[in-house]
Order: C-alpha cells, then structure tokens, then sequence
C-alpha cells in the first residue's frame, strides 16, 4: 500500500468505483478487502454522519491510512424522515433490500399521494490518523424525490426501484450508474468531500 | 337514543369503558355499534389530531349527536416519533399487534439503550354537528416511558408489553386497567375532554 494511499470503508466494488471516478487517477484508493483484519464497526449513530464518522475513524485508526467512510440512507416524509439510518435493517433482518422495500410500501399504503416527498441521503466522513487530535471532516449529499407506489427498475440497490428523482420520470433503479452518480445522494457526498481529499496529497 | 347522548367513535368496549368512567353517570354514551351504518373513516392524517378529528367529524355528521373520536399511537424516539400515527398498520398490515411489535424490537436492536426513549400519545377530537361550522375541540394526552427489548405482560394491547412508563419497573401490559388509566395516554386525553364535554349537556 503506497504511503499516500485513501481507504474507503466498504467492500463494496460499486462504490470503490464510484469514488475512484470522482477523484481521478491522482490518488491510490483502497477497499477494505485490502484490510482483511479490519473492525466491523457498529452502526450505532443516531445520525448519518454519526455512522460515517464512526466507520471512517475506526478504519483510519486501524489502517494508518487516511479513511473515507459514509452511511446512507432513505429519509420517507410520511415516516417523519425514517427509515433513515435504520434503511438496511428496517424489515427487521440486515440487509434484505426486498423485504425493506415492501415494508415502506406497505406501511404508506394509506398515505395520500401529496404526501410521498422522500430524500436519500449521504454522509461522507474522510478521518486522517494522527497523534492527539486526528483532523475529520463530514459533508452530506441529498437528492430530493418521491415514492412510488410499485417497484420500477433492476438497477440499483436498496430502495431504488421505489424512488422517483425530482425533475425525472423513472426510478434510480432506472437510470444508468453515470446517470444516477450526477444526481445521486453519495455522488454529492463524495464531490462534496474530494476538495479536501485532494488537498491532502 | 336520547337527544343528549354522546357517541364514541369505537368499536372498542374498552375504550367505552374507560370514558364512561371518567364522564360519570350524567352523560349516556354510544359506541358505534348503536349506529351500524357509520361510515368507516380512513386514517390517512398526519397527525394524532387530525385522525381524531376525521373520525368525530364523520361521526357526528352520520349520527347528528356530539361524537368524540380518539386516535394513537407509540412514539419513539430513535424512529423519529414513529410508528406514530402507523402505530396500528406498523409491519404492513392493519391491526396485527405481534407483528408490530417484534418490528419495532428488531428495528432498535443495534439502538443502544440510552436511545430508547418513548411515549404513547393519544388525541381525542370533540365534534357538535351543526348547520354551518361545526364547534370542534381536540386535545392530547401522552406518557412518557422506553421500550424495554423483550415483551412482559399480558394485559392492554398494542406495543403495551414493551413499554415501561417513566417511574415504573413494569410495562403498561403488567399493570392493572384502572392503574393504567391513571397516568395513561388516553386517559389524560379522555379527563382533558371532559370539561368541554359536560359543558354541553
């Protein structure tokens, strides 16, 4: 790992990607499956960026490696903004994006439509290790849209197939990655963040 | 029915019970069953208040007789006030207590317990029909308490046996009707209405 390496807590190849494009080739980015040893860290924020900033911390800390880490998640009006940080566990089991999806359906069922404003939302966290104090900065992404009634798309993950962008006539799960990256809640996020990253190097 | 009666909005003789408790014998009180064409009225307010209001409205338009209608729920905090006024329909479908409440122990499990801060709140709606605008009154009642993460108790309904009210080792479901009443939701929102209520007979 160069010494001027970034990691970027997740394991998830869509990501690594997505932030790798952000940045250019001006930085050396690593996933956790560099970091097999790594903490699996809690997401026990009450805050999206509580949870990034708690990842970020804790993988910077274990690497020695400045850290980016984000949490995300769908923020429904009718729900008073829920399931928010609770997004991939919301049906109860982490991570079923099947049965989080159709619980929000079903639990808005009889919301009226006026009433279906929905926003996803990022915190990006970047966590340079250091003696004493360790800097940190959190930014936050968000894009503005509403809920659907029935699924619509195969791209995309989690709540995609039911949200609709402001301005657009298909779901997330309908647009194609570089399409969703220009206006999506992590795209922001992480534009949002890259000054600072870049200003490290 | 006499012309001084009063309807509950409720199907519920529990709910019949405990205002007439609280009324006393100087006013004759009605469930809906005495009205069995009463239209049924759809939850779809975003507030406690606006959900009791609907209802006594419908009620006492139907019935042509001053109608009190309450609607509730659980507030949590670490869902942001929810399963609020979803309290009933909260793991998809209507009225499925079990499952509502095993929804919310899953959705805080990883919450810690500094965060489990709830309360129940009740808003109940007077309505007098009447040519022209309708005299409307609607006040609240809540108490205030925190899940505990496994369910004791057979008594009440709901989110009851995971409920443990400020004050108190045991939950709402432990305790006995009349303790219950005593610093309930309902029955604060039930001893607010009152004045207003015996004010019109």
């Amino acid at each position: 790992m160069p010494a001027d390496a970034l990691v970027l807590a997740t394991r998830n190849q869509g990501k690594l990607r997505e932030l790798a494009r952000i940045l250019g080739d001006q930085v050396t980015l690593a996933g956790l499956d560099a970091f097999p040893g790594a903490p699996d860290v809690p997401e026990t924020g009450a805050t999206f960026e509580a949870n990034a900033l708690l990842k970020a911390r804790a993988i910077a800390a274990y690497a020695k490696l400045p850290a980016v880490a984000d949490d995300s998640g769908l923020c429904v009006d009718a729900l008073n903004g829920m399931p928010g940080v609770l997004s991939a566990r919301w049906a109860g089991q982490h991570g079923d994006d099947q049965a989080n999806l159709e619980l929000v359906l079903a639990q808005v069922a009889d919301v009226p439509d006026t009433r279906l404003g929905a926003r996803f939302v990022c915190a990006a966290a970047l966590v340079v290790p250091a003696d004493g104090v360790a800097p940190e900065w959190v930014v936050t992404g968000q894009v503005e849209g509403r809920l659907i009634r029935a699924p619509k798309g195969t791209g995309g993950f989690g709540y995609d197939p039911i949200f609709q962008p402001d301005g657009f006539t298909e779901t997330t799960a309908e647009m194609t990655p570089e399409a969703k990256d220009a206006i999506s809640h992590r795209g922001r996020a992480f534009r949002a963040l890259a000054p600072f990253i870049t200003a490290l190097i």
